[in-house]
């Protein structure tokens, strides 16, 4: 049986995992993913698209394990030379990590799109997933803490997150433009399921689906929309999104993202963990499936993107 | 005896090396070296500044022997990452090396000085020499050439010096202004000497001497002007020196060298290998020290510097 394309939304670590599931169960030529750009920023003058950086490498297969970003078997000579003569360095950048910010930077200042660059990168990486950053104009996450409005990367690198939250602001959001690809890929005959990553609700997916027009084509997509839970037994698998939850007065809870998705979804995927939330997400209006959602090796993201596709064609069956 | 201080003018290897001898025979706080910016150039969005950094990581003892530019023990991470994803590799930027280039870049972009941020850099390095950028103004070496006029390092770097030279330009230079700490150096009280290092005559030393009131600085100062041929035996140490000679029809020799120098000197050392060539330019009117002017360790380095210092002292002795 053929199947279909897919459409995946998807911020950094979480989201790159499914997305590499989806690609291999989905097969060359199958996978669009749309990725939050909104916690980009400029660095030492250099432009670092941090999600999208993440999800490439790991498509490609280039990811670093270990440290959940950056490239595998890198070295740090220059961080070192830099923190040698003062320079910033609570950013860390691989020596090969750099060539990528390097060379997108100077492609970027030479006027060429951030899409245009992603797609090259990828090409020469070695992945086929069409990989689309949400939108080529500047968003920028600021997150409103307890010490002020702060840009994204400074409270989550710079600070460890530990300032409490309050709320988020996208800046530029209203100016930016949705992908024009990942709208005309939202509109393939062949779509068969648009899936929301497990990632940081609020400022991974978030930013994606606050640009103008995009809840508004959503809305027309006429295939399954199924959120994945990144909250797991109360906790974030990586990341803030509990503590921001908790923080914004909210219990960190699969139920609690259900709700936050509540309008956009046909489906939520929980964890075998929150099985006793099913009842309470399918009031919401939402089909649920329970399955592992712990991704720790190829076969528990192929697994996953399995089954999320499977569900998409049961909901798919009775959708229309 | 305490020796008075020096003002050396330098392009890159041959000037750092001896720019390093002066530096332990004259101790603290005695040498300032006004170094060539008119090959820099910008490569991928990057500031980069040849000359100055050999003689900064020289001065530090950072620099690496075996390529004569960079810095010591490096990797070359970044670079194959870059081939990877198909950017410019024919500038190799090691990856401590990027360290300079991104944190100068940022700075000079954030509104900082090429004097100021070398300044810093030497200091964290290491190095109470004072290195002094010839300019805060860009000033751009174009080469004329059989194959047109193209930027230096293009000549020097990509074209590895193939083409063939009727010329040299230095654009921006009529704009440019002489570094006012370097001009303060030329008037300091206890200045013994200005040592024109043996650097390439046309694109290294030229342009410093090029800039406005240079000439009618140097003819303005009391002490001994002494100049270090680059040319030994017919043939530059390092660099197409004696290529360009030949090419604009000059034979390559110390002595040349001396007649192109003509009007600024005091005084010309020569190696032991041209000793032939001593009285030819004697005649110019020039004093001649004919000396061992290899510098193959930092003894050889410290010798060649101790000798010019006598030979200033001699000179001066007569001079005034």
């Amino acid at each position: 049986m053929a199947i279909g394309s897919v459409v995946a939304l998807a911020g950094g670590v979480g989201g790159a995992k499914l997305a590499q599931g989806l690609a291999e169960v989905l097969g060359p030529g199958k996978l669009t993913v749309v990725v939050n750009t909104a916690d980009d920023f400029e660095y030492l003058g250099l432009y670092i698209c941090p999600d999208l950086d993440t999800v490439m490498y790991t498509l490609c297969d280039l990811h670093n394990l270990e440290t959940g970003w950056g490239l595998e078997s890198e070295s740090w000579n220059f961080l070192e030379a830099l923190r040698e003569i003062g320079g910033d360095t609570w950013f860390r950048l691989g020596d090969r990590d750099l060539a990528t910010h390097i060379e997108r930077t100077h492609r970027m200042r030479s006027g060429e799109k951030l899409g245009a660059i992603t797609a090259d990168f990828c090409a020469k990486m070695g992945t086929s997933v069409r990989v689309l950053p949400m939108s080529d104009d500047p968003v920028r996450t600021m997150v409103d803490t307890d010490i002020g409005l702060i840009p994204f990367q400074e409270y989550f690198v710079r600070l460890g997150c530990s300032p409490k939250v309050r709320g988020f602001e996208f800046e530029g959001i209203e100016n930016a433009v949705f992908n024009p690809l990942a709208s005309e890929s939202l509109k393939e005959q062949d779509l068969k399921a648009v899936i929301i990553c497990p990632s940081n609700p609020y400022v991974s997916i978030a930013p994606i689906l606050s640009l103008p027009s995009v809840r508004n084509q959503l809305r027309d997509v006429v295939v399954p929309i199924i959120a994945v839970s990144p909250i797991v037994g109360g906790q974030a698998i990586k990341g803030p999104a509990a503590k921001m939850m908790r923080e914004l007065g909210c219990n960190p809870s699969a139920l609690s993202v259900a709700k936050g998705y509540e309008d956009a979804l046909d489906g939520f995927v929980i964890d075998i963990t929150d099985a006793d939330e099913s009842s309470k997400i399918e009031e919401l209006g939402q089909r649920v499936l329970v399955t592992e959602t712990i991704m720790t090796s190829i076969e528990s993201k192929k697994r996953l993107a399995k089954n999320i596709i499977d569900f998409a064609s049961e909901i798919g069956a009775t959708h229309i």
